[in-house]
């Protein structure tokens, strides 16, 4: 029983293949033809190995490997497809080809096994596409509702159902996952952080997942004419969002493990000769300690209002994800640290500052997540790199944990 | 001889009939089928009252009513048809319309004039559509080479000789504008500041016009992803171009009658999980005192550098427009307000802070700018409104003025 590294890599290059930006990064959105085409790849590669397909709530596609036993709650394993504009090629991808790699070799090497092992890919993950991220695992855990599929629309009015159903994805079990289904949950996944590669480490284990807070912000002042309009008579949106954006780092900066970022700005009329009547930007907060996190966000939130009216400027702040941080489960953070160390590598526990969508998962069930180095951490970047050897090793540890809890 | 009205709101209203954003104030980009509408509605008035028509360099259009005596230098009247996207109903049109009526009148009521009267039209006067203010005056003026025109493109790649053929407008006299042909030049203009309304004056006699740098910034640093990479490991291009942004208003706050604004901003890969890797913005800085201007200009450009590499970022600045301060001719000034008081009213000496293309024929010609109040000083926005009877006052003094200048 041996992971092989070459079908590794021809399972990430495949999957790559299908890129909307070629030249220029990996964009592939949920859904779109490039995702359509990813998906087939894997349920192809799924088919191969007997696994029984199913598209779950929410579009999640699982490729299920029986165990000896009728039934019984299953071993679930996966990651996501669809990426960030302009990303890299790990990110998702690395976790969705090492889950087929462990299945592969799960059923040829016909290793027995009690209970059945689900090879999953969860949608929408990075939220990119419908703006929420871990959206797919959201709908899958019971989150959020199906029936709001209609609402939740993409930048060009599409809705997430009829997208779904356009992707050719017609859902054929429509239950929610639940506990009694499930025995444990396992992601292998690109760090995105430099720790591993700081540390000389090949094999991260997490014990946490950082909680997410998104956010929509709105400022809006009046737009006037950028000659004719003296500087003390000004309702400058864009002012007073610049002075907003630089609090956020501030506040951030001085709170230890919280990370905030203003990803997405946008004014309106966007003139170069004409004062910012209205601003838009997206605000990302994150910390692994829920009380830590709520402090923040209040604080920034109640900065925004305040600044505002200091300025004399209106301002909305909507919410678009909220996710609570997740502590790990320990047994199964014991398990990946044994079946590490006996493939001879050192474990590394570690906090994740990315979401995952082993983090809904982990609500249901005993929840796993391994984490292979990102060269000098970047990620969300075309320049994101992992090497397939660690992919590999990701994959070694994942199917020998598999394997014991599948007995 | 009395200007009508009634004339004049028409014209207007014919003009803003031609409208991309109905509903949501006035957009009319240079050269577009709006702008081709309005400009045929205008080439139509001039041919009612027998002008006639040329196109000139870059596409700015005159209707000339001859005068008495054969040849001889014209008195020019006129404004600009192009608008900012979402602006207003007056600026520009206002000037157009005085223009058309004054015209009407000297037709009609046979006044004696011994010199040509133009009317003319500039194109791309906002630059909202190839991203240079007066871009139409500095062309035909000879500040900039006909050549370039196949070099200067909009957002969509179409090139200004292109977009001006396309819309039928063919040059027929390539000759720039000069001293000889000109005897003085005379523009009404919306005010597009709250001096007049605040001061209870109806019309006001500009003295000097704001000189204009504009700039596009780029500010490179490192897109990585949002939960993964800690506060101090970030190279986020909007957090520089944010303490940036602030910065430049401090500066112009802090320097009298110097005005600054970033009117656009846009960030790469503007996702909300994305540290901004790239962020480009505008930068517009105006004062009617070249030496201020310079001085102001010079700081935020040094201090832009400087900032960037305290936080380990690049940055590119280039120029887009160099427009330096007018002083315009006293003769001029004095005679407007001798027929201001004639018409029972109180000029106003003033500042203009918007440029106009006055400023570029004032390098070539005695130049006169008359303006009329702006509700609330709104421009550049729907909500820009200028009572009928103050461009109506503007349009009577406009005309006793080019009646005195073309004996």
């Amino acid at each position: 029983m041996a992971v092989q590294m070459k079908r590794i890599q021809k399972d990430i290059e495949s999957i790559n293949a299908f890129n909307a930006s070629p030249g220029s990064g990996i964009t592939r959105q949920t859904f779109s033809k490039e995702y359509q085409g990813a998906a087939a790849y894997v349920l192809d590669e799924l088919k191969k190995i007997g696994a029984e397909i199913s598209i779950g709530l929410g579009g999640n596609i699982r490729g299920r490997i029986p165990g000896s036993v009728a039934g019984g709650p299953a071993i679930m394993t996966g990651s996501h497809l669809d990426t960030v504009a302009h990303g890299g090629p790990f990110d998702g991808v690395a976790g969705v080809a090492a889950a087929l790699e462990a299945a592969r070799c799960l059923v040829e090497d016909r290793t027995p096994h009690r209970l059945p092992v689900d090879v999953v890919v969860f949608a929408e993950e990075e939220g990119s596409r419908f703006g929420r991220a871990l959206l797919g695992s959201s709908i899958w855990t019971g989150k959020i509702a199906p029936d709001l599929l209609h609402l939740i629309a993409d930048a060009n009015g599409v809705n997430y159902a009829k997208a779904m159903a356009q992707a050719g994805l017609s859902i054929d079990d429509d239950c929610p996952l639940r506990s009694a289904g499930l025995k444990a949950m396992l992601e292998v996944h690109v760090e995105q952080g430099a720790v591993l590669e700081k540390k000389g480490c090949r094999i991260g284990v997490v014990e946490a997942i950082a909680g997410i807070r998104q956010f929509d912000v709105t400022i809006r002042g009046k737009a006037n004419h950028a000659g004719a309009t003296p500087m003390p008579d000004r309702l400058d949106a864009l002012q007073t969002a610049a002075r907003i954006i630089v609090a956020i780092d501030e506040m951030a900066v001085g709170s230890p493990n919280t990370v905030a970022t203003v990803g997405r700005i946008g004014c309106e009329p966007d003139q170069i000769n004409i004062i910012p009547g209205v601003v838009r930007f997206s605000l990302d907060v994150r910390d692994s300690d829920k009380s830590r996190l709520e402090t923040a966000t209040a604080g920034i939130c109640r900065n925004i209002a305040e600044m505002c009216a200091d300025r004399g400027v209106t301002c909305e702040i909507g919410e678009l994800t909220h996710v609570e941080p997740v502590v790990l489960n320990d047994g199964i953070i014991q398990l990946l640290e044994k079946k590490t160390r006996e493939k001879n590598a050192a474990p590394l526990r570690m906090i994740s500052g990315a979401g995952h969508d082993a983090a809904l998962v982990a609500a249901l069930t005993p929840t796993g997540l391994i984490f292979v180095p990102s060269r000098e951490g970047l990620s969300h970047c075309p320049e994101e790199f992992t090497r397939i050897e660690d992919v590999a090793l990701g994959c070694d540890i994942l199917l020998a944990a598999i394997v014991e809890l599948a007995q």
